[in-house]
């Protein structure tokens, strides 16, 4: 590996740590067990990636290296040891930010190589990136903060618009990739700090 | 495209577009953001679809066209300006079930095409009908609406029993097609018409 | 097939048998159709199996043989037919119990005939016996029990612990089986015996 390949496995396996921690705190303020938490841990971080290496019918990427399970295994431990420090500290919120860009940028250079077309690949950046979290809310048994909540998805669907411009315009590889991840970082910044969100349906309906 | 590949074209587009209202309508009532709509009403269009293509062991169908993500991007826009209107009128029934038997037709040629028997042919047709609506109430935190109510599946199923009759009769591909069709729409507008339901399981159990 | 494959295809059954009657129950505690009650019964049989195999890039097991479907069919009617006695016998409890060890076992086994790797095997035993019950609350519309209760899942983990033990002794593949499903029917009886559990998670959080 070198120095590069070095560098986004870093990334990765903290955007890994964040996902998994987000979805043990939550596991935890449900009362599951260590099991159940790291279950849940380990289906926010590898969830989206499952989903969008399976449909695209490429291998399973944490089938492929151990690392995954077992930096869910050091999120399970931290949140056990840490977890009155972590009620009160925002770092999660950035690693969390940029686990998230890399995590779009993956699926969209994964759907490349696999020769899909460019809007399969934005899709896929967007599966990558947020499924996780919806596969997060259905094993809490709680509708998707996705759906409901903030920008999240968006940022990554405006990151793989973002990507796909840069390759239209000629941009080398890592241009592209820094591109979409500025832009997912900014946009989820931006949304946060500002309480953007998407308008909410309107419904005069009583269906069922 | 021929005239036949034309017509089927257009019936699955009809049926795409009145699984994902349906969708799309439930997320509202539920206060979920446009994005969580779209979601919503996506996995209800294709989730069916996308399940026995995995099962199955072919490649994703949405993936091939764009067709599907732009239809349901079309029904958002219809719900967001024409909800009142569509809560009195009752077309989108047609519509679904008109959708409902192609993707029971669908389902069952592509085992078939996959070299399937009959038995995993019916049941793909039943999945391609009637999970994405399972997935819908997943997403949604509701109990699936097709285990408790009318004969949604039951139809797919005698569709599909109709279907490989007529393979057995020695009828033609259309005419398999045509009777399975035809047979789901029948029993769908007479269980709705007659409120035909299954017998409810009955439980003495205070299990958990 | 020779006696050995017959006597693993005979408690094949039995644990598919007993996975399915448990969500027929569960599902008739809240009220759902015939349909229903097949088809959650059907998810908690095949369910951690089918997950299995898509993960594993195998063809799926149940679209091999009628069978699966077919026992899932004859436990609806038993549990229609019988549901005051099955309120009160144990029977169910060793059923289940056996069904487990044995699904832990394919697993694992099916993980090494692909070539993965041991720990990627242990985990598909832990996905084959474990995950049919968590979609079974999913489509339930409940928290998964597994996450909450007992050892259900750590059984399968250090049954296929065990499993990779004797391979690395050496052991034969009969022996590696017998002593992962011994491994798991003793863990799994001694933990409902002794209320065994893992740890809570606890949680100062307001999280959403």
């Amino acid at each position: 590996m070198d120095f590069e390949q070095t560098f986004l496995f870093v990334i990765e396996m903290i955007g890994t740590v964040a996902a998994a921690i987000s979805g043990i705190r939550m596991a935890a303020a449900k009362q599951f067990d260590w099991f159940g938490a790291y279950s849940v841990g380990l289906v926010t971080a590898i969830g989206g990636g499952t989903l969008r290496d399976l449909l695209l019918g490429i291998p399973v990427f944490w089938m492929q290296s151990i690392w995954y399970l077992a930096v869910t295994l050091l999120s399970l431990g931290v949140v056990i040891v840490f977890r009155r420090i972590l009620v009160h500290t925002r770092i999660l919120f950035i690693f969390d930010t940029i686990g998230l860009a890399l995590f779009v940028v993956i699926g969209i250079q994964k759907s490349i190589a696999a020769d899909y077309s460019a809007w399969v690949a934005i899709i896929m950046g967007v599966v990558t990136g947020a499924c996780g979290g919806v596969f997060r809310d259905i094993l809490l048994n709680q509708e998707p903060l996705l759906f409901k909540k903030d920008l999240y998805a968006t940022a990554c669907l405006i990151g793989g618009l973002v990507y796909c411009g840069v390759i239209m315009l000629g941009g080398s590889v890592p241009l592209q990739g820094m591109a979409c991840a500025v832009t997912v970082i900014i946009m989820r910044m931006l949304a946060v700090r500002y309480s953007w969100s998407l308008p909410v349906m309107k419904s005069h309906d009583q269906i069922n």
